[in-house]
């Protein structure tokens, strides 16, 4: 059971924004940090997907709500706040089987009144627009008033720890004194999106209602009822708070009418009855995500905590948001959404959670209209996908930021990080590849694929002495370089990315003639564009090294500075070598990932021995300064053979956010490593991989100390079990499926479980 | 220099409401309470004097304003707070001499930054609009941006630690981003009242203006202002903060029109010239108020806080407020005016500062129409000023309150404590007796003189079987018996009362006929109403013991449960005996002074034998549980020549604030027992008294350790110093004035010494 549970056993003040990204409960429309009802210190966040608002700060913005967490207990005249009480028998744990988050403690005020103070709170996933926390209380040593207040907070702004940043994205429209409860509505600056909290708490024992008087009051922008109570000595009385959260957001509604029906509605089905039919959905999702690892406890836990968060973070019922890097857990990086999302935390979804992972596609065709208009204000045709974007598709990347020593910077991202566009292709084509799902492909999926080559028709240039196609001034995942021509990533995806939309025109006009010709006369695509998007596929430059086996990252990558990783800390994790009086930019270190990433997503198009040149090469030169990168090359050094890095990268990749080790934990998930633990642990140890021929490839190695790894995935129609132990492979399939282990095919009879000896 | 400063040397959280009581900030106009920028923790308050509300609270109490001290310093993205911070050499200082609060600490940010700052405070004297701030940062081990927040808080409530009772009295109604600074006005909810702060920084070197860049927001109920800034390792920085507070109570104006001029004004003349002009006025009050003690820093430092903050508490310019019971230092008692102005501060201030004495006066007169409607609505005529009174005079006693166990109790005082009547009579008449001031007496004393004994006629119960006067279920000062028939302190103060209504009714008669027309026809008083009041006085009813000696403190008082105290704590404050079974009010016990006050208040009414009689029966029944008590007490030993307690309660009264005695500092100064403090010295170790002749007498004894006092009084027209040391005496007058020493008169010639040997 522990293996389920993520626990915190010491509190300390100074870890409270940590916890409350850890411990954040989401259901793909929400997402609630775990804030300590207790402690006023932390940066509370309560956030629905896909309500963004710019005001006055530099770029639009996630916006951090109202609380809706407001709970105070005093006994008599002291509030109970842990910052101030002696804490003893101090525990949280996130149960993440039940999607549930639990606390209990002992506090001591200073006038020497103890009581044990239990919790357990959810945020639905069975209907998203509910949530609620049972709090038990026991005094101690006294009897006596106890007074309990539930409150909501409309003073919340975004960005509380940055002064010169700190926005308020929204006016408090109403306070209501609703029956039940309190009720708080805000509206927001820009586009007037409407939401609303509403909660209250019931009380009750053997006896019936446990409260004697309650108190409403309005101080400005927050809303309070207070109830009375009286509580004995070692009796325990529980108290039930009930949370409604809905906004206006797809839907224009009477938000007080219709949150006071659901509150009602709520309260009579009851706790109970709901955090078991929330549990058992969560229940249900871990059949469909679970990877049980044997023999590691550390990274079963591990793993499951990336499991855990990354599938808050999305659900199939919304169609206009996507996953944001940093989840719904935190406002780092504005809750924008990058090509994360689908380069490294939709193949989670893709083999999992198939119908989650075609809605976050979804928002990509639903948010084509700002692509395209991205596209038009930079001068170019097409789509062109925001670097960052949020509820619209415009492109929101902010211009200036801080470097380390905390000078301002332009950022070019923006402005240079073409790729995301084949990024996007690049989902699209695994999704179908995947799930064989033609309704997508025929009615949103081939619309991307072609406005994003038509972007990139639009985009290259001619090199007329060297016959060429050429892409000038980018910047590839590798951001330690910018401004720098013809980025291999950035490149190869381009002409990628046209092959596939030239690829899946073809097999339109086949398969749905009439959807081919209207989808050719809104894009304004001819025979013409798509033989010169023929031409370009075949001559687009790919600088090499003159034996051919080495990508060169970028145009003159190789006559920078050469200079390699030779020393690694305590972690192994690459020291920053001496630059010798070079710019970071004039040396060949990189940040992160860059043409070892493109092997990895594109495994089948290169040769074994080319993976392997390039890997041993560009390792030595990565600092792994993202959180995506080691994740990344243990997935490649493992498709390579290279295996000694392989489990300390998975590790490190796992324990992102458990422990830390970016520093920045505080300000949310970091939702691409979780996909990329997935993704090590999948295309890494069991070497899962779709051949040329688009069938479903393993090739299983297990870290010495793991006895066994199982996991399910969806293919095609199919769902299909895979154990590996130490001794054998056990292979399952809901539907006859072919699978290649170890480079001998087998085909897997419907209920007939195969068993492959290792 | 240090005699002059009360110190706090170590910080504590826990201390912080404390504090902000002690290091309150008041010029008679506003208070401000001394909240430590650098910490959230305390009770933050900002009132202004007169500006008082209802909303849905239990009666109507002053409002706590919006907060204009918001001020926080981030190094880089660290906020400078204290309690997260490593901090050294942490001193706050308040300045009595000069008015001014100062701090100065190191801190260590978390990540290892250290700064110096230094800070001054005060709040304006001379503009009773302005306050200041200067603060004097010294990064001590970094380089770097500093960024400075200054905002103005509107989300401010009362009672923030009662949950049931907390509550918001005014709506934010405009927030400015005015130039200069930032403003947010306020209105309260009943009487729409509006008050605006304003606020601004400006930070210079010798290079000029520090800040680079500035950022406004609006954060719902709170406007800030942030500036950055460059600091460099051992280099101070200067940054102003220039505040103005002004409402429209008294003149209906464009606030943010005459704020922001004002503003401007205050900016131009400066921080210097404005503290300087402060501190001067503060030093002249000095002039008048201060009383040295030789030989005892302890009670030299204890008696000038009370003399600093009951000053702080008044000025002359507001004819339409009174010093409330907490001072301008806190919202205990809702800010309401009781007995406490003219029983126990109002002594200090006609001897001392007749100006403010009078302003206080006429804040009775100015409600007396409230007084005129509390008799009405009880059923009488006349004037009755209310038990607890705000801004218009009305009743606003709390109908129940919590008794020491925490249970609801109803509270009577509002409707029995008729003393109220007498004791405000008691001030006009004092009032007059030192200052000769004719005007005040003929246009505004009389009247009240009159209208309260009117109130007395019709409250007085006639009982025929015994022909006399009686006064039924009453409480007197003693709290701890209530419903009692004929309180000898309220009865005999009625009579008295009446008998100062006749006096001055017959001297007005002759001194200005006109007016004394105009009064009667104004209160509907004839020769028959007058008629009436000489017979009440005649046939009051006054309880005595059989032998006349001992006044039994209320009738049936003496068939109570006699217990006396036999124990005394380490403090040699009385240990509760055993009730045996009775309630407290079956018992003899008092909480406070209730025949001894009478004695106190009107010493020339009663014969040495009797007072000390009287003394020596209620001493030992008496367990000083109002912070009033030990220094009445003292007053009265030393009257009778008991000297054994008189110093300890003098110490114990003028530490009540600042060794926190009564355990309540937190909410607001014990006014009281700072007059009676002076009181205590002057009345006390003094002997200071007027005799039936209106003769000026003392009869100074001075505890052993005490090599010498000495202090200014007003006295008619002149002005008498007074030093008494070891051997002598000296007094002089800026008049010729008769003074009786050790019951021997003298006559001080204008401008000569008198010297009386001890």
């Amino acid at each position: 059971m522990e293996l389920w549970k993520i626990s915190l056993d010491k509190y300390n003040t100074n870890d409270n924004k940590k916890y409350e990204t850890l411990f954040t409960l989401a259901n793909g429309n929400r997402g609630l940090r775990g804030a300590l009802e207790f402690s006023s210190k932390g940066n509370r966040g309560n956030y629905i997907a896909g309500i963004f608002d710019k005001s006055q700060s530099q770029v639009t913005e996630i916006v951090n709500l109202q609380d809706p967490l407001g709970f105070n207990i005093y006994i008599e005249d002291e509030k109970v706040d842990i910052d101030e009480c002696d804490l003893y028998s101090f525990k949280r744990e996130l149960d993440m089987h039940n999607g549930v988050l639990q606390m209990k403690f002992i506090a001591t005020t200073k006038k020497g009144k103890s009581v044990e103070i239990k919790c357990e709170r959810f945020v639905s996933r069975n209907k998203t627009s509910r949530w609620a926390a049972k709090y038990e209380i026991t005094p101690l040593n006294f009897d006596g008033k106890v007074f309990i207040e539930n409150y909501i907070d409309g003073s919340v702004t975004n960005s509380t720890w940055d002064v010169m940043n700190k926005t308020k994205h929204f006016k408090v429209k109403n306070i209501y004194d609703s029956n039940p409860g309190i009720a708080l509505t805000i509206e927001t600056n820009d586009n007037n999106i409407k939401s609303i909290e509403l909660t209250t708490l019931m009380g009750e024992n053997n006896k019936g209602n446990i409260f004697k008087n309650r108190r409403y009051s309005e101080f400005g922008e927050v809303v309070s009822e207070v109830y009375e109570t009286f509580m004995s000595e070692g009796k325990t009385e529980t108290i039930v708070k009930y949370g409604i959260s809905i906004s206006d957001k797809d839907i224009r509604s009477d938000l007080i009418a219709e949150g006071t029906k659901e509150l009602k509605d709520f309260i009579k089905e009851g706790y109970e009855a709901e955090v078991e039919a929330h549990s058992n959905i969560w229940r249900k999702i871990w059949d469909e995500i679970d990877i049980k690892i044997q023999g590691d406890e550390k990274a079963q836990i591990g793993i499951r905590f990336n499991l855990f968060q990354l599938s808050a973070s999305a659900y199939a019922g919304d169609t206009t948001v996507s996953i944001a890097a940093k989840g719904l857990h935190g406002e780092g990086y504005k809750g924008h959404v990058f090509w994360d999302t689908e380069v490294f935390m939709l193949p989670f979804f893709i083999y999992t959670r198939p119908d989650v992972a075609k809605a976050l596609l979804m928002y990509r065709y639903n948010t084509l209209n700002g692509a395209r208009e991205n596209a038009a204000i930079t001068g170019y045709k097409g789509a062109r996908f925001a670097w960052e974007a949020a509820d619209d598709g415009l492109e929101v990347t902010p211009k200036w930021g801080v470097d380390y020593d905390g000078n301002a910077v332009r950022i070019w991202t923006g402005d240079e990080e073409y790729h995301i566009n084949s990024d996007i292709a690049f989902g699209i084509v695994e999704y179908y590849r995947a799930t064989n799902d033609k309704e997508f492909l025929v009615n949103y999926g081939i619309e991307i694929l072609l406005d994003t080559a038509k972007f990139w028709q639009s985009r290259v240039e001619y090199n007329k002495g060297n016959d060429r196609y050429e892409i000038s001034s980018v910047i590839g995942p590798d951001e330690f370089h910018e401004h720098v021509d013809n980025n291999v990533f950035t490149n190869y995806l381009a002409k990628w990315n046209i092959e596939k939309a030239l690829f899946f025109k073809e097999w339109l006009k086949t398969e749905d003639n009439v959807n081919y010709k209207v989808l050719c006369s809104k894009l304004g695509l001819n025979e013409e564009d798509f033989n010169m998007w023929e031409t370009m596929t075949e001559k687009m430059y790919i600088p090499m090294s003159e034996d051919g086996m080495i990508i060169e990252q970028f145009e003159g990558y190789f006559d920078l500075e050469d200079i390699e990783i030779e020393e690694y800390d305590e972690n192994e994790m690459p020291v920053w070598p001496d630059f010798k009086g070079n710019k970071l930019g004039e040396t060949q270190l990189l940040k992160q990932a860059d043409v070892a990433q493109l092997m990895i997503m594109l495994p089948e198009e290169f040769s074994e021995a080319v993976k392997k040149a390039n890997y041993e090469y560009y390792e030595k030169r990565t600092m792994h300064k993202s959180s995506l990168s080691p994740s990344m090359y243990s997935i490649m050094g493992l498709a390579v053979g290279d295996r000694h890095n392989a489990y300390k990268y998975f590790m490190k990749a796992i324990y992102t956010d458990l422990e830390d080790n970016q520093g920045n934990t505080d300000f949310g998930l970091h939702a691409a490593a979780a996909g990329g633990s997935w993704q090590s642990a999948i295309f890494g140890f069991v070497g899962l991989r779709v051949n040329k021929e688009g069938v479903l490839n393993i090739n299983p190695w297990l870290p010495e100390q793991w006895e066994g790894l199982s996991f399910n995935i969806n293919w095609k129609s199919s769902r299909i079990g895979i154990s590996i132990s130490k001794d054998k492979i056990e292979v399952d399939s809901t539907c006859e499926a072919t699978v290649i282990i170890y480079d001998k095919s087998y085909l897997i009879s419907d209920k007939k479980q195969l068993v492959v000896a290792r």
